[in-house]
Parts: C-alpha cells; structure tokens; sequence
C-alpha cells in the first residue's frame, strides 16, 4: 500500500519533472543537483540572497541543508522558506551536524516559525538532538537501532507537525500517528559524502509530487526507499568509494515505479 | 574554414595552457576547474573580492557564470572585470537563470557597462531573455529550435557588441553579422549538471587564444563545438549520466585540433 | 624507519577514524571529503562564522585551504585555528596560490600568529613564495626539481616552527632539522584539479594521529607518500583524469599500512 503509493510519486517526478530548489552545502551540491536530474527532477540551486524568495515562488519545492552554512545561505535560506509558504510549496529540511552543533536546532527552530515545515530528514543521532536526547552514535553503526528511535520520530515529527525521516541501518519515517521502516540500503553508503543529503534532496523532489498531507509520509518513504535500492543497484557495480558514487547517480536514472515496487522494503503500521 | 580556424584554437590551448579566471558557481566548480585542466587549460576560481581584480589581470581570460551569486562573487565579478579590462583580456559571461531571474540581465548589464564582454554564452532560453523575449522552452526539447533565435542572437550580439552562443540541440553562434550552427552534442549532456557551465569555461580558454576580435567567432565555435563532440564520444562510452560525466571529462583530454577537423561538424554564412 | 611510522600513522587513521574539520576550497570539498572517507578519517566541512570556534574544538584536527578564500571563510578560519589552539588540536595550512596572490601569505602569518601551524603543505612554487624567493615554475615541470628547495623547506619550517612539506615530482618535508624526500606518485595527478588539496586534508588526518611533535614529520611523509601510492595504482586503472580521479578515491580506500610499507618511496637524513 506505502509501496504502491510510493513508487506511483517516484513515476510522478519523472513525468512532471518539478523543479526543486536547493539552499544545500557546497559539499555535495553538485552530488544533490545530479541525483535529482537523474531522478527526473529538475534542480535550482539558488541562494542569492537577492534571488531566494522569487525563486522558491516558482520552484515546486524547497531543500534547505545546514552542511556549510553560511550567513547569506542562512538568510537566504529564511528568504526562499518565506517565499516557499506564500506559495505553498512544501519544505524539506536537513539539519546536518544538529547533534554536534546545537546552534542549527536553532535555525530549524526558526525556519519552522517562519514557514512550517514538511519533511524534516536527518540521520538518527540529528533526529535524537532534536528531541533533546543524545544517541550513542556507535550503537547505530553498530547494530542498526537507536533505542528511542521510533518513539523520538513519532514525537519530533508531532512537535513539528510534519513527516520525520530518521536514516540509519533502517530508516524510520512517522508523521506522528503511523510508523515506516525502510530497510533498503547498503554499508557503502556511509563510505562517501552526501548520501544523506541527496537523500534529503530526493526527499523534496518526491514532496513535489504528493498530492496532500497525507502523501507527505509516502513521499519520504519514496525518496529514502529510492536511495537505499540505488545504493543496493550500485554496490553490484562497484565496491570501493569513488566507483560506487559513480554508480550511485547511475543506478537512481534507471530506478521506475517498478522496480520500486519489487524493490522497495517499506513496512508500516499505525502506532 | 570555421572549423579549421576552431582546430587551431583548440591546438593553442593546449600549447600555451591558458591561464583562466573562473568566478562560477560552487554546482560545478569543480567540473569547470576538470574540464578546462583536460582541454590544456589552467584554471584557477579565485573569487575573493580583495584579489579578484589583481588576478584577473594576470590571467589570459576570465569567466564569469551566475549560477549561485552569492552577494562576495557578485562584487568580485565586478572587480575582476574590471581587471580584465585593464589588462585587455577577455571576458566570457555566462548568465545563468537569466531567464527565470531577471535581476541577472541587470548583473550582466552593469558587467558589460564596465568591462565589455567578448562572449555571452547562454542556453537558447537565457539568450531570448536577453532580448525580452521568451523562449517556449518545451519547444527547445522536442524540435531543437526555437523560432527567431538566430535574428535574436545576432540583434543581442551587436546590443552587446560581442559574440553570442546560444546552445540548444543545433547551437547558434553570432557575432551581429555571421551566424554558425553548431550540430555536434547527444541528449544525454541535459541528464547531467554543468554541462552549460563546462561550455562557458571552454569558451573562456578559448577566447583566451583568440588573435584579435574576427577570431572571437570562431573562438566560441571551438569550445561549443568541442563540448559536442566530447559528448558524442562520451556516450559511446557511457550511457548513465554519472558514468558519462567522467567519460566526458576523459573525452575532452584526448580532443585534438585533428578530431576536432574530423568531428566538427560546424556551418557558417554571412546574414 | 620513517616508512614504518608513517605506515602506523594511516593505520591509525582507521582504526581511530579522526574528526578532521576543514575549511577548504569549494572547487575540490568534495573531493577532500570523500579522499578522507576512503583513508577512514571522519571529515566535517564546517564554515559558518558563528560555528567554527566550537566545532575545531571538538575535532581532532583542523585543516584550512586557501583555494577560494571568501570572507567569511578567512573569518572562520581564524576563529577555527583559535578554537584548535585552545583544545591543543593539530592545525594543517595549505595557502594555495600564494605565490600568485601575496596577499594569501599574509593571511598564513596572520593564522601562524593567532595559533601556530603543525604543517604547512604547498606546492615548490608555494614554499618558495614563503621564503620571499621566486620558483622558475616550469623548471618544477619539467625536471622535478626546484633549486635550493630542501634549503628553502627547511628555513621555512624554522620559521614557522613546523613541519613543511613541499609538493612536486620529488616530495621534500622538512622539520627544520631533518628533510625527506618522498618520491610517489604520477604525473597525472597534475590532470586532475584536488590533489595538492587532497594531500593537504590527508595531512590534517594524519597530523590528528601523531603523538607527539616528533610524529609531525612522519605524519606529513605518510599523506605524501599515501597521496603518491593512490595515484601510482590509480594509474594502473585509469589513463584519463576523469576516470583516473575516481580511481584515485577508490585507491586510498585500500592503501592499509603494509602497503604503504612496501610502496612507500620514503627517504630521510639529517641536515
């Protein structure tokens, strides 16, 4: 049901191609423009701070990415979330380094006062620091679970009034009321830069595509669900750094509804 | 004719290592910075504002692209154009976005006020932009031609008093009183970022060897015409656009002045 | 013996996997992130004014590129190195182009004179500049040595009371006291934009394993010589830049400390 729900908003992007502005790190913001063209999303990277409100006005969505924030990336960043809500465009949000650096709760916090929030998609220790708790990052990397985690979702994502993505091993997505485990993916993925935020990219292309609310929570399903087979379609390809990311962009332009439905590891049940 | 004079830009390039001034968004620096070291060319992105100016005058062309402007590269693009200048070396301007952000036609305005430009190199969409005009972008996609770009070319090249590229499926290149149409390229240089960006920077290095003004034509030729055939051979190699992105990095590399002969495919005539 | 420390110092790297933050060029960040995934460092490319002081406190090494130095990067950078100074980490320079753009010196002494510098990482023409002396560059290319440069390594490293490592086709690292010459690696590494930056981040990581000041000088010949290794076997694979700089990252993820103590091309002697 999340499946086919899924793998129909993933078929959408290809067909409508929204456009998706990026406020992102220059880290991987090439990485971000890539998997999106790859996806059939159209990027913008714009964040002129002059440019930033006009320009989320036009674009079917909005991703804001703290990886290397600069202050006119952070006013612009207020500026296009501005803009995204005048036109109810949705906005997804990755606050990158929010466990390590307290100051960007801060700014999420302010962006959600600003304009709401749709998506908020970090990696299981951000989403712990958002609800004030600490994860022993080790224990993700080590068995795949965050004690808490669900339940920290489930609550953050309450707290925001929005979808929560938290990646790891197994990724849990809740909106506060129902509960999905994506269990696609590979180790190489944490082996380079970026696979988070392109993840938190593919997150905005597929919130173009929902058609309300509710599709919000299949949205995020999609887009964690599409990283995670593109990362399995890579590691076949290629197991070592360079050559995976290769594959990586590669594998996400061949991925269809399809193969999403027979690929996709999306489990969900009402908490 | 054109294609040989074309050749033999390509030629010096690699003979004479060209030192070019990239002030260009942080998407794809770092394809630009790859794609200039493989055609022969030196590159170096110096856009700190107390040392664009001094830079630019010690460099043998400069670019500037608007893809991300933040408020410090706009005000070094103003001073490193100012250098270009003084130093009489060229200027190659890329305006990004101009089409959906009309601030960027003022940005370009006031470049060409202060410094002049030898080369505005934009997709067929941003050229009509120039003009006032608008492009049916989806026309672009299906048929490869928009109506009245040639006459549009040639009008912004004499309002400018420089060369235009305009890229689509066929390019068209204008100096206000010749017009080339440039055939090489594959659909698969839209499935990846920069391929725009990387076309601009050829430009640059090519202007950079240009003789005198005529041979500015013939300038943007090559480097259009060079980015064309990369790609042909790019997608007999790769047909996933992270695959073909390295595989055009590498085509590049191997591009000479006698391919080129061989490959262009260019037409020129008077209007 | 130097080759032995060095081989432990990138085992180290692995097991430990250090927090290396970066404030670096946007041209090859992502480059500088994924060489330092591959050698098992943790990298966090982290600029923002308000958050550097903090965040080079909680890493365990701090590394600063000149490549594109914008204003609030040289901000952030001296708040960083004050951060490091403070909690005692390791701080690597790399000031790309000084010998082009004077300023960029002024800008190393001003950081020198905040917080010290355990390695300043350059290429001859660099380390030359430092020392107020020109380097013929083309004699660099062309026979791989620059006159005077162990001398000109060495004064340098007095100065500045750190190790210096000087980068071209024979590698010279100087303490002061000792010099050694380092003689990995291809000339294709000069095809690709990143690897001076590349080495210069691997520094940083290795300077994070040292235990002491003595350690200093093996860990700058280790990011040398793994630098070097990476690109002999990145060689092997690929022919062309763009392949070979995917090469590249996918070759540092497997250099263990054995290989380095079999392919490591490491000479040392007292001066």
């Amino acid at each position: 049901m999340i499946t086919e729900k899924a793998a129909a908003i993933i078929e959408r992007v290809r067909e409508e191609n929204p456009l998706v502005h990026c406020i992102t790190n220059y880290i991987t913001i090439n990485d971000c423009a890539n998997i999106l063209l790859s996806a059939g999303a159209s990027p913008a990277m714009c964040d002129a701070l002059d440019e930033a409100y006009d320009f989320a006005r036009i674009s079917s969505a909005l991703y804001i990415n703290f990886g290397t924030y600069i202050k006119e990336q952070e006013a612009a960043a207020m500026a296009a979330a501005l803009g995204a809500k005048s036109a109810g465009r949705p906005i997804v949000i990755d606050p990158v380094g929010c466990a390590a650096i307290p100051r960007r709760i801060g700014i999420l916090d302010r962006l959600h006062e600003l304009a709401g929030v749709s998506i908020i998609k970090g990696n299981m220790g951000e989403i712990m620091a958002l609800a004030g708790k600490k994860a022993e990052v080790k224990g993700v990397d080590s068995d795949g679970a965050v004690p808490g985690i669900e339940e920290t979702a489930a609550e953050t994502a309450k707290k925001y009034g929005c979808v929560v993505a938290a990646t790891g091993k197994i990724d849990v997505i809740s909106d506060g009321r129902r509960t999905a485990r994506v269990s696609n993916g590979v180790p190489m993925l944490t082996k380079i830069t970026g696979s988070g935020c392109m993840t938190g990219a593919l997150c905005a292309a597929a919130a173009a595509m929902a058609r309300d609310g509710d599709e919000m929570f299949a949205a995020a399903a999609a887009a964690v669900s599409l990283m995670g087979i593109a990362g399995e379609k890579a590691a076949v390809k290629a197991n070592l750094p360079g050559s995976f990311r290769t594959a990586l962009i590669d594998a996400v332009y061949g991925i269809t509804g399809k193969i999403l439905r027979g690929m996709g590891r999306i489990e969900c049940e009402e908490m």
